[in-house]
């Protein structure tokens, strides 16, 4: 997973418990175009508000992330934290201290550890490589289970050209906007005007499309940076290149946000609502919203139980126009339900089936409408219970 | 608990499983004024489209009532059910069919068992009494580990009167107007409209500001009946008897919705979210109830952990307005947040005594208006999903 113009490094340095990668460091040759969308929390982490800050001039050359530590409702203490931080990192590798991102995710509300961090900057840079990607991916992990990287090679006006990235993410995944923690990266060459507008075009297809609790962070910060390596001339307006590029960024963002919910904390299931027939766009969306939200419809998938009666109930309340009389449910492509009312034990039997291969399709028609769409989810398991009743002893 | 001119018994009709109260019969003296407000779910049960319809009079006699089966989703066939089984009760007692209202609460989507409730009508009608409404409030309850009931006494008009009433419902509460099942009786004469107006003033300090789970019901019904054998002249507007009638019922529908959050599933601590300072009262009530309703504060509490930064992304993604550096956060008197920033481990610590007792408030001020709002919740533990993963099986 290289991609021409950037470097990458992973670092323990104390912040998590010892012995874990909890810092890294990803840099480009020179400065580079580079867009980001964040959180629309109105609390956000120190490192949101100074990495925005920062991307206003379209530009940057490094990003340095901590895990375990979110760094957010930290004052202005935190801010100095994330500024000193990215300081040293700057002096280290000789550039401006404006071209170097923070980011941070963990625990809310306690003090960045400065000390450690700087302690161990100065083997951070030394150990910048193009192949340590995947190593960043791991030490951005709190709760995920597994690192979450996804790639794609393509041609842009006959250049070949790379778009790779990562993202953490297990708890407190609702995300607006944007999602906890995602670094992508291409050589191709673009504007920093393209770049954000193509990943305001991702965010439909990927991260405003799955959820896990319904709790959105404080931190959750995208960050697209391109190195221009590729050697195409810089997309800078609409056409087949501009076209070609968001291809590839909407099948790498909807990949890691897949990934996202899939290691959803405590998930045995994963499912995608998909509404159908809805009579707005909105309502597709909010009725698609409303079921993967659902506590109860969550927790019988968790006891792979084919409870659709708590799905007509999450319908009810989304506000959704339609009749229920004319509501029809199906696990894959077996129904359970047609015009309201359930099709009987036999047919709930073998939809069973269909939830316990734990990744499927929730298939809901509310024949009212023309629209649709879909939420990406997962169960509700004791085990998401037990992580977050214990999450910071 | 005796009302004047009411009637109760219960019964087992093998509903639910053999050998526990599954049905009940309250029945008045004569017909008499009656209200009731019901879920803006837009999936209805039968019972709750029949009820309503039959309250139009402002006049009834009699509730029939099941636990076990839900009667929603059921379609025609539904309606049917829920007519022929209030018919033959209404038969017994020789009064008109219209006089009888249905509820319903259990499993939603499956047949409600006719044969066996009609087998059961001839012994309930036979054992009403007076004094059996505690019988009454053991046999709607599904998934509630206790029943629960309330009662008050005062004088409207120089004459005692008597207002108490029962309440279902430990799941799939979130109600919106209304909660699963609520039953209130009084003796105190009032009109139809008068009730009604009661019934919608006391819902912001009762139903209304409790959850669960977020999951709002097809079958939320309240209804309220007043038999007038108190002998004051009936209540027909505004006044110190309307606003003593009022009273008794705030207190009685405060006191249930709080037995029903203290008994939510799985809930092992009782918390009231009390927000101050905020900018209009849609913002006060929208802050409060994200809080309350929040995945990760609910499990944070069950594990007894003060993790105010939870809090604090719940406050911002509420919609609320408010400046991060002046929120202050409280459990009970005990401070943790000033000016947005942690006092630090001593003060978690003693924070989490008041964890630890229960049952507390969590207060919040946002400094930044002068509405304040409240939401009763509980907290999120293994069981809740222990017992949701497996509620049908």
């Amino acid at each position: 997973m290289l991609i021409p113009g950037f470097r990458f490094a992973a670092a323990m340095a104390g912040i998590k418990k010892a012995g874990v990668w909890d810092l890294a460091l990803m840099t480009a040759d020179e400065p580079v175009a580079a867009a980001g969308v964040f959180t629309t929390n109105r609390v956000k982490a120190a490192p949101v508000l100074i990495t925005r800050q920062r991307l206003r001039s379209g530009k940057a050359q490094a990003i340095l992330v901590n895990a375990g530590n979110a760094n957010a409702c930290t004052g202005e203490q935190g801010l100095d934290a994330a500024r000193e931080t990215t300081g040293m990192a700057a002096e280290l590798l000789r550039i401006p201290e404006g071209l170097v991102l923070p980011a941070s995710t963990g625990v809310i509300g306690q003090p960045l550890p400065v000390a450690k961090i700087k302690a161990a900057l100065p083997d951070l840079v030394a150990n910048l490589s193009p192949g340590a990607l995947p190593d960043v991916a791991r030490a951005i992990m709190t709760t995920d289970t597994r690192p979450k990287t996804a790639s794609f090679k393509g041609k842009i006006a006959g250049k070949e050209f790379t778009l790779a990235g990562m993202a953490k993410g297990a708890g407190m995944i609702h995300p607006d906007l944007a999602t906890l923690l995602v670094f992508v990266f291409t050589d191709a060459a673009a504007t920093p005007k393209v770049l954000k507008t193509l990943l305001r075009q991702a965010l439909p297809v990927s991260f405003n499309r799955i959820t896990v609790d319904g709790d959105t962070s404080t931190n959750d910060t995208i960050l697209l940076m391109a190195s221009g390596k590729a050697g195409n001339p810089a997309i800078a307006e609409a056409g087949p290149e501009m076209a070609a590029l968001g291809e590839a960024l909407n099948q790498v963002m909807g990949d890691l946000a897949r990934q996202v919910v899939a290691d959803g904390e405590g998930a045995r299931h994963i499912f995608r609502v998909v509404v159908q027939g809805a009579t707005s766009p909105k309502e597709a969306l909010n009725a698609a919203r409303t079921v993967a939200l659902s506590p109860l419809v969550k927790t019988a998938m968790a006891g792979e139980d084919v409870n659709w009666g708590r799905i007509m109930a999450a319908l009810g309340r989304s506000g959704a126009r339609f009749d229920p009389e004319r509501v029809e449910i199906a696990f894959g492509e077996l129904a359970v339900v047609k015009d309201g009312l359930g099709l009987g034990p036999e047919a709930e039997a073998k939809a069973q089936q269909v939830i316990k291969s734990g990744i499927f399709n929730l298939n809901i028609n509310l024949n009212a409408g023309n629209f649709s769409d879909y939420y990406d989810t997962c169960d509700y398991t004791e085990d998401y219970i037990r992580i977050n009743a214990s999450y910071r002893s």
